[in-house]
Order: C-alpha cells, then sequence, then structure tokens
C-alpha cells in the first residue's frame, strides 16, 4: 500500500502518517518528490489496514499495489488447473461444450435435446431447475422434479449435467443430483452461497457478476477456493453496459486477461452473453479464438415455445451448424490462440 | 406488447405472428404504416409470452409497453405508503434518520455511538452483524452476538435497529434482534432471500443493486410484496459506473423518479453512495431536496480505527453538524420539494 | 510515477528498471517489500514517461499518482475562481441561474421567454443556434440568425447570453453575439475546439462529456486555461449509465468532489441530466444544496411545440415556482452546504 | 411511433393525444387494451414529433419504432458496401489489416515499421499526424511533417495510408496526403467534422465513440454518408464501462450486430479496445471470427521508446506471430463465421 500526500503536506502531518504506520504494526518507507512525499507502507496485507488513515490529514490518495486475491493468482499457482467434470476436464487440451436449455420444462423436451446435443459432441447438459427471474410472476423452474429430469438425461446419454443454485439451503439437494454446480450472475457476490458450495466436492461453474469487476469474480472464486474445493470454473457471461441493442456486453477481453491472472479454466456463454440467437454463433466462435476453454449454449428444440429466454436459444440446426463450424475451427488452429 | 414486423416483412409473415397471438389466446391488432406493419398485442400480462415468437421471421423488434411491477407501483395504489418501525413512520411528513457504525465491532463503541446519534435526533441505529465482504479474507462481521449489542443499544437509547441479513437460513435469528430487515445491494436479486424477508412481519430496507435499473429494483420489492409483506422501504445507495473517482455514482434522479412511479418510501445512503465521508454532507442536504424520506448514514466515534468503511464514515462532530444543517433545512423548506 | 514489479520479479529485472529510470533523467527509489520491489520515480511530470516501461519484464502495474491537471487543480490555487460573465459573477455568493429554450425557434418565441425568465430571476439567457444533433434529419438550428436574435433579447432584458459553440471556425462569430461561450457534452475532447475558445478572452460553459471521468473534465478545462483564457465554468450535465429510465444520470457526486479537487465554479444542468422536465425541479434544489453556484435551465412558452427537447422543458409557470422555491431555498440556508 | 397511455387516462385525454397527432399531419391509429389505451402515430418520420407529445397529460410512455438511420441501413442496401482504398477493397473476401505506431514519432521508425508490416501482410499504413491527447501536455503529433512521412512511407511501399482528422479546417490538407480519413473516437459526435469529411470523395474510417450506442454511430455514419460520401468503414474500439482492468471494452458483440443492421464493413482496433498488447493477438483472432472485416494494429519498432500508447503497440516479432495466426485462420474458415 502507498499512501501519497498532498502537495501542500506539512512535516508532521508526514510523520503523522509514518506513526500510524509503526501503531499498527507496519513498516514505512518515506519517498521525498520534487512535488509531494509518499509513504509506502510495508507488511502483509497491507492494504486491509487502509481505513486506519481514512481521517487523517493532507493524504491525497490511499493506492493498493497487490492483488487482493492469493489462491486465484497465477503468482500463487503457475500452471493452469485442470476442472475434472466427472471424467470430463475442463481447462486441458480440449475445448467443452456445455448446452441444453435454458430452464428444464419437462422431460421429453430434456431428453430429446440432450440426445441431439450429445449427438453432436456436447459433454455437458445444461438446464435450470431453479430459475433466478427478475420478476416474481415469471416461471421459476420445475425445482426437484426438473433435478430428477436431468439425471435420467444424463443417465441415458452420458452427458454429464450442471445446474444453478440459488440459495445454501438447496445445495445439499442439488449436490446429490449433478456433477457440477453453476453459480448465476445475480449470485456472484452471495457470499453464503459461496461457502456453501465451497464446502461440497463438486465443481463449481462460477458465472460473473454483471456489474462485476474481474477483481471481483477472482475473489468471489477465492470464497470457494479458501473453503477447500479447488475445482471452480469462471464463466464470462456478459456485462451490464450502456448499450442495451445486445442484452449484455460480452466481455470477451476478460478471457485472456483472466487468463494471465488466474490459473483457473475460463468458459464463455454466448447465449446470455448477447441475448440474441442470430449472434451465438459467431461470438462462440469468437470465444474460443480469445483462448476460452469451453462454452455454455442455450439450445432448445423449440425456442419460440420456451419457457424462458427463448430469443437467446439456438434450434437443433443452427446447434449442429455451431458445432461443425467449432470442430473445423479446433482442427485448424489446435484449438487456442497461444 | 407491440411486435414491430420489419420493411420487408411478407404478408404470410404478418399473418404467422398474427396466428401465433391467436394460438396463446391474445388478441391482435395489425396497423398496417406506410412503412412497416405494427402487431399489437392485448391480453393480461402479454409480455410475458414474447419468447414465443422470438423465432419468428421478420421481426424486428419487440417492444414491452406495461410495466412489469404491480403491487409495488403508483398505478395500483396511488397514495404513499408509510412503513412504521416499531412507532417510527417512515414515508410520512418526517425526515428519518438512520445512523450507527458501518459494523458492530463492539458494545462499548456501539453503544457510544447509539448515545451520540440519539442524542442528535437519529430515530434508527444502523450496524452491520453480518457483513456481505468482497474479499473472503476482510472481516466478516460479529454475527449473533453483534445482534445482541444492538438489542442493548435499543433498549438502552430507545432508538430502533436495523440490520442487514444476507442468507436466508438467518432471516429468523435477525427478526428476533432487529426492527427492520435490512437486503443489501449483492443481493437485491437473491430471490431465495427476498421471499424469507417477504415471509415476515418486520419492515423490510430494500437496497438498490449497483446495477439494478429501477425497474428492477421496483421487481425486488414485488418479490417482498407478493409474499404478503406490504412494509418496503426503498434505499438508494449508489450505482456502478465508469467513474471511478467516487465509489459508487448516487443516483439522486432516482428518487424523485421513484416517487412518480411507486408509492413506496424511499431513502438515501449518501456515506455507501460517494465512499467519501467529506462528501456526505452536500450529498445528504440534497437527497433531502431531490424528496428522500430519510437517510442512512454511517457514524463511527473514531472512523480511522473502523474495521470496515472508516473512509465513509463521519466522526461525531461532522455528523452533529450533518444534524443541524438537516434540521435548519427541514424547517425552511418543510421538509420536500413538492 | 511508481511502478510495481511482480511478485516474481528477479533482481536484474529490477535492476532494468531503476536503469530505465535514469537514462530518462529521472531519479529512482527502490522499496524492497516482504511480497514484492516496488520502484518510486521521482522527477517533474514522471507519468508522461510511464510507455518507456511498458514491454519491460516483470512489471505488474505502473501507478500514477499525481493529478495530470495543474491550471485548474485547488492545489494550484487555493482560492474560489469567480468568473465574471458581464458583470454576471459565477463563483460567488450569488447563484446564478441561466434559462431558456434548448434552441432558439424564432423572434418571438425568444423574446417571450427572455422577458418572463429575467422578471422571475434569471440572470443569464441560453439558447442554441448551432444545435449538435445525434441525426442528420434532426433540426440543427437558425446558425447566426439565431445569434442575431440573442443580441436582441440582450439588449431589451438587460440578460447576459449564452450559446453553443460547435466548430472552431464559428467561434470568431459567436463571440461577436455572445458573454459565454459554451462547449457541449458530445465536443468536451473537440481540443481542436478547447484551444479555439481557450484563445478569446470569453468565458468558457464547458459542459462534461457525457463518458468523461472528472480527471478528464478537468484536463479538458486545462486546454482552455492553458491557452491563457481563466474564466472556464464547469457544467455537470448528466453520465450515461446503464440506467435508461433517465436520459442522463445527473452525477451530483462531482459537484462538491470538483470544488474539493478545483477552483472552478461548478454549475449544473438538470434539463439535459435527467430528460424529464418532473424531475428539474427537484433536481435543481439538489443541486444547489450539493454545493452548486448556477443553474442552466430549459424553459419554453409552449414545451410541447419545441423543436428539440421539448420533454425537459419547463412552462413558465414550472419555471416560476421553481424559482420561488430556489429563493425560498438560499435565503434559509445562505445558499452553500459547506 | 407509439404513445402509451397511462391506465388512468380518461376518454378526453386520449382524445387529445389523437387530435395532436392528426393536428401534425399523421394518422392515429388507437388500439383499447384490457389495461390501457395505445396510440399508434403513422406516417414518415414520426418520432421527429415526439416533443409534441411531452406535455400532455396521461401518457406513460413515447415508443420509437423505426429505426432512424437509413443510409447505413441493410433495410435501406441489402447487399454489402465494399470501399475501396485506392484500390485496396474492404468488405469484400480479403481480410485487410492496417498496421503501423500510434504516432508519427519520425520519418526514420516510420519507414522501418512500413516496410515491416508490409513484408507481412499488411495492406494499409496506420499513423497519427495530428493526436488529440487528454491532456494538453502530452505530445499532440508531428502535423503535416508527418503527413509528408506517411507520403513518403507509402510511396516506398504501396502501402495506402489512413490517419486521423481532428478538425474540419484540416480535412482538405489530409486529403492531400491520405487515403483514408480517420474520424477518431472523441470526435464521433462532432458534426462539422463529419459533414467535412461527408464532402470529400476520400473513403472515412468511422470509430465507434467510448460511449456511443450502435445507433448513434450508425448516425454518424448517417451524417458522412448524407453528403454524398458512400465510403465509410466502422471501426469499433472499445467502450467505456465500470471495467477498469482493460482501458476500454471491446465489444465484439457489436461486429455481427453491425453486419446485420447495416450494409457497411466493420473493422477492428483491438489495440485501443484492449490497451494491453499481450491481449492484442487473441483479442484481433476473435474479432475475425466474430466477423470483422479488417484489423487495426498499433505496431512500434521499439514500443517502450514510443511518444504515444507503448504500452498496447506490438513490437515486429509478436506482429509477425499474429500475422501467421490470421493466415492460418483465415486459411482454415475462409475468414467469415456466416
Amino acid at each position: 500500500m502507498i499512501i501519497v500526500m498532498s502537495r501542500r503536506a506539512t512535516e508532521p502531518q508526514v510523520q503523522a502518517v509514518v506513526d500510524r504506520v509503526r501503531e499498527i504494526g507496519l513498516r514505512p518507507e518515506v519517498s521525498r518528490g520534487e512535488d509531494r512525499s509518499v509513504v509506502g507502507v510495508i507488511g502483509g496485507n497491507a492494504y486491509a489496514y487502509r481505513e486506519a488513515f481514512s481521517h487523517l490529514p493532507a493524504i491525497q490518495e490511499i493506492v493498493q499495489i497487490t492483488k487482493p486475491f492469493k489462491l486465484a493468482s497465477r503468482e500463487f499457482q503457475p500452471h493452469n488447473t485442470v476442472v475434472d467434470v466427472a471424467g470430463v476436464p475442463i481447462g486441458g487440451e480440449e475445448l467443452v461444450v456445455m448446452a441444453g436449455p435454458c430452464s428444464v420444462e419437462g422431460e421429453e423436451m430434456l431428453l430429446e435435446t440432450a440426445r441431439f446435443v450429445a449427438s453432436q459432441g456436447a459433454r455437458i447438459l445444461r438446464g435450470g431447475a431453479f430459475k433466478p427471474r427478475t420478476s416474481p410472476y415469471s416461471f421459476q423452474g420445475l425445482g426437484e422434479a426438473g433435478l430428477r429430469m436431468l439425471a435420467t438425461a444424463r443417465e441415458e446419454t452420458g452427458l454429464r449435467v450442471v445446474s444453478e443454485v440459488i440459495a445454501p439451503a438447496d445445495v445439499e439437494l442439488l449436490v446429490g443430483y449433478v456433477d457440477m454446480l453453476q453459480v448465476g450472475t445475480r449470485n456472484m457476490q452471495n457470499y453464503a452461497l459461496l461457502q456453501e458450495v465451497g464446502r461440497t466436492g463438486k465443481p463449481v461453474l462460477l458465472k460473473r457478476g454483471m456489474s462485476s469487476t474481474i477483481e471481483e469474480w477472482l475473489l468471489a472464486a477465492e470464497y470457494v477456493l479458501s473453503q477447500g474445493n479447488r475445482d471452480v470454473v469462471l464463466c464470462e457471461r456478459g456485462i451490464r453496459t450502456f448499450e442495451q441493442a445486445t442484452r449484455f456486453t460480452l466481455d470477451l477481453n476478460a478471457v485472456p486477461l483472466v487468463r494471465e491472472l488466474s490459473h483457473l479454466p475460463v468458459v464463455v456463454d454466448p447465449s446470455q452473453g448477447t441475448g440474441r440467437w442470430s449472434l451465438v454463433k459467431p461470438m462462440s466462435l469468437a470465444a474460443v479464438m480469445a483462448g476460452a476453454n469451453g462454452l455454455i449454449v442455450e439450445v432448445h428444440p423449440k425456442p419460440d415455445e420456451a419457457l424462458s429466454d427463448g430469443g437467446q436459444s439456438l434450434d437443433f440446426d443452427t446447434f449442429r451448424r455451431l458445432m461443425q463450424d467449432l470442430v473445423r475451427l479446433t482442427e485448424a488452429t489446435a484449438g487456442q490462440p497461444a
């Protein structure tokens, strides 16, 4: 942490800062520039003590110089983490496609979708049983009945299953049915939930909060990791910006940047990130070239009968063409830009 | 709901939309402009069916024309709601000030603060016992011990008490200690939590999500209201924008606008909303003139020893001057601009 | 400037940074923390040399520690600047109200408006003759004819006149007609224009760019000031955020913050900042309590016949009530919260 | 345009809206829903008259249903525009790479860069002679001397040349030296400049304003097109969001979406869009898969000696590897996802 004094700071004011640093057991290092003085504060987790300086006079700014996340950082672990989802590795050579309906709406449609996406090369089935909906009057999901349908589909197709959990009390229930727990964008800072999924042995798909910085996202991962669960897959799904022509702004910059900062695998959700099915294919291909380890895509046999998010779901035919293009692309490029 | 056809839509394409409207039991009304056709869709909650049109060809846009919130809307209830917090009315003539430390850090500091803010005219004591912190390594609050200290402070000073709840499982515990349950910005779309607080008889202080639109905020209120709990106080606390000179951008526009759209009372948090104690007084006074029914302000006996958010907390002397200015202002203006 | 090395930086990598600092004539100061080393770079305008380090290995971050604006800063000039607009002082004791139509649409309507706003206490007439419109098909203003009407209105009413200039080539023309040149939000980073207005002796009303940080805004002022023109009035007019319920998000936080950082006066435009006439009065009163030195308000005799921005213009009756409330407020509070 | 009445609108209030529609020569069409009435307004450019309704009582909302851009829209021109930049076509089969230094800093470095990028397959040389810098104390470019160096480099290498123009008065000068005029992000709504470049016969590279919606961007193109210049190339270069880990958020969503809405070619600037050279390669490849017709990339022989933007410039070696990957990618995929 660095404390920048204002240009007009007097010597006693600088000294007061130095004294405070020593009081809290840290080491001060004063640097006197032409313009102003700067006090370096040395010691473990110094930034946690920033409040101790917040009301001292003649301080212009307090600058944090170390990243607040540890277990999630590449400085902590240089090699890539590969998360094992019941035998399907995410973060290795293979591009992993997760696909399925936004919500589980019934057994028949789910099985039909599962069979189809499996036949095209998807490895993991997605489908929401508990849905966090903006309006209390919208369809809220089938709950445990939906989980049972997902389990049936897994049995029949060999696909692994990922589904969202929205309350700490439901974690145990989900663990009995799915291979990976999804924490959605609206719950990325639901710390009670993060700690609960951190206590399980299940891989966690952690979606980025729609208004979360990359640092906050990695700190959310840190909540899970620090409970002992090291199997976190990050998922970029679009951030909220002033642009309303797309539902969100899919931030593909985040993909290569997070791979620099962290060892955790990153996947991309082009369905949520754009909100328009016609943009899903180009943005999927773009995500792969940006360095994504996988994709999570909404697919529905009849998107215009979907109970949620039909407008961003692919129908079977479009999904088939997406998978063909992905195969062509990954063969040609060996999958990764780096 | 209105479905805008593209300029090049053929007659059969328009007809397909009309047929679909009828299929789902709604009433179509076609309007043929010079440029393009538009299909009005008439019937209760038509927008809920928008997915049914999402993959039909030659549709340019689907426009929602009714607000999705009901119980929270002024159309539904024209007169102002006054929320009774154990005898303190929010939403009436009086400007209600809630004050106290960001976190409950110990009994002595809490009592000292409570006595002081009560002596200056505050009516409600704030203080976090369960803290949603961005980093898992930050102070997470004293939990139930903190709640007991709040109860003691209430007993001694007569102040009412508001405190944040961050998990559905804790709601019952909080209900035993506090007069108003706070749902924080990071949990505004934690629907399991909203439903749980909606089932209690306690007033709810619902902070705006830092990236939530006003519509989403009112829909979050709708979650609480639709469970039968009509005592919701909205709290504007700053939104996330590109501007980083302040911690958040306190959106005072939202105050008069929400009062147009809704009958619920609105209070403002200038401490969270700016992140800088030196801005708290001007923004508090501004909030009152914008039409706020109350303020929630962080106060700490020694802000630079605070365990959280010291940089935005007022010390006693500054709080005293704020209260003096508020009294002078409300006397001069009778409190409300309208 | 401070250069933060990565945790894994080797001694030769740190040394390479130190050598580079010396090469470019600045003074390095190395601080070795527990976790990582940090190199302070001392010397005038060090941050301008940051590119010199951008490709050296093992650097984690480069942190700027001095503000890049000088002439605009309160560190440079501690006392408030009062800008004299042909005898009307902005930045002193008096709250200055500027009012008038969005666009000058004709002489009659302009004179009628000017007479009315003068009778209510406004001191400066606003009105656009050159309009920067988002669409090339919208009304673009009356040009010089509009300026002549403004001059006539000034003559008749004694009001001073402010009008927007949108091209460097028009500056000389405007100077012949107006008392203050307005640079609009879309041109805040039109540096050719800023330099041109900086070369005149006219006061400049510098609106904040709708996506400009406070730092960029003060740097835009610096362009004008550094040309020798010290008469800059800053105008907060709303920033672009995700919230679309209001046209922009009026950032009142910026008012007290800019008054801390700078000696220049600050006024607020609640018409542009909200885009809704019903919000203009509460936000005007709020702006005054936040510390604004003045207001600029759109007024139109018949807002629903306006050629631009009628939806955010006050009619005469509403403007009268606003002025009454402002008088009551400034009398009661002596105008300023500080 | 559609006018949504409030639920409590009376019959005379609806009638007042209908009368106003007729007064201004448009055709009303009233639709009475269960909940509220809606008045469709039919006729050319109806939305331009929205102000006429802004102060009528009992209107809830006015909804625009036609896009305000015409010449730029795909509805107007279904086939792709191919812009001919002195023989180099942008918008056709070929992926066009523009490369060069952020600023022209001297003849030697420019020639060295031009020769290198040409040898690797770039077709157009970029380089700023007039630089719009946030601070008046930063390097502002070499002006006409820089343009002469660009012309020399063109002569020697056969590369075409693109350079930014920042003032209407400079357009004629630039036209004498360059093959394509660049309008930068800070000038996207500098309408005097747009009109001036629209009057030339030179192709225009129109960068997206950093806070401009896609609609505003296409309307800026409309300013150029409506002056008779049909050779506009759009350039996505990152938007301003809350995320500060990258300099801007490169919005690749915009690429396929603009190609749906418009017939104009779209290129991407991954240097400006990310602000970090290490992200340029993955984001370039991603941009191609998203459907970009070209790339504009900053390259510098010694990025850490650059006078501007060194941190986002590629050195020669990295640029070579980028071009190799681009060739491999475009061969494998035939360049376009669609």
